[in-house]
């Protein structure tokens, strides 16, 4: 057989591609009208199957809401090896790229806090993990002597969470907010040798 | 006539009080499903009115979202003559108490980024005049030398608006995250004399 010829894709391969498709077509309907609005027929409908084909992949809405949660958290990560504030910054500055996620994550995130929300408990734990891990973080830097004095470092924690999703909010209304601006304002508040320039990140 | 019979109230009153009544209902419905997936239907059914009714008040379903939102915007405020750093731990305070409003910030605040979203315009306004007033505010402070070194009034007034969004959204998903604690700290980092104890601020 010859090596140069490609091989049919089995149909593994192509059950696989039709299920990130639908994926991917469940994000954007999501980023646009939310989970609760966003329809299984606007998902089907955006790539060409029906609603049973759809449901042969995700039985239940929420099974999609999920896949998407999880395609949204594998996206790209910062290069490793980066200090925590500058990590802090690359990740906002990645997110702000990928049009549509923002979005979503502002939407479903704000949905979450509803009555019997299917992703509720996804950003329940998300955040107390995120909160543990940065307040670790933070106790790291403290042990460095990096964190200025009478900082405590799970508010400190919670704070740079609730900043960084408050700025990117206010961005998404208004392009003209500055969310790297404002991260780097509040890690100079809290660091004592917070990153300066944009040279350490991602450049844009 | 004697005074202390009351009067049958005329059909104005009853109308302000029937469209009070599809507001308030309203604001339950958004709240507890948004505005995209909170039908018409689920806020005639609260009430026990028909869909033609409520219409006849609210001739589109946007009109009763706007009524929400400025009814909103009228709740309790804190007492006047508050400093600015006390105004704001009042005012996240007073929000807390309110069941419901938190909720209702948090959802339509995350869906008015989704296309074309009835209340986008809303609190795309709504930050920038909050922005700016901080920010005066913040200005003020500076001229008292109240404010500490280095600190940009409106990078400043942008953050405390972030953080207290954040905070609320955190606290909404896990009851263990402190509002207060959090906006003082955030206080604390800015300013040269930040609030310390709750005795100024509304008892709980």
């Amino acid at each position: 057989m010859d090596e140069d010829v490609p091989r049919k894709r089995g149909p593994y391969a192509r059950s696989a591609e039709r299920r990130r498709a639908i994926v991917d077509a469940a994000l954007e309907v999501f980023a646009a009208k939310g989970y609760l609005a966003g329809s299984l027929q606007d998902i089907a409908d955006r790539i060409g199957v029906s609603q049973t084909s759809l449901l042969h992949y995700f039985p239940r809405k929420r099974d999609l809401l999920l896949a998407v949660l999880d395609q949204r958290d594998a996206v790209d990560k910062p290069p490793a090896g980066l200090s925590f504030p500058d990590d802090v910054l690359a990740q906002a500055d990645l997110n702000a790229r990928h049009h549509g996620l923002p979005e979503l994550y502002t939407v479903l995130c704000g949905e979450s806090v509803t009555e019997g929300h299917p992703a509720r408990e996804h950003f329940a734990r998300r955040f107390a993990s995120l909160r543990d891990q940065y307040a670790d973080e933070l106790r790291g830097l403290a042990e460095e002597g990096r964190l200025r004095p009478g900082i405590e470092p799970s508010i400190a924690a919670t704070g740079l969470i609730a900043i960084r999703d408050g700025l990117q909010t206010q961005w998404l209304l208004d392009p003209d907010v500055d969310v790297t601006a404002g991260l780097r304002a509040y890690l100079a508040l809290i660091l004592v040798d917070a990153p300066e320039s944009e040279a350490s990140v991602t450049p844009r």
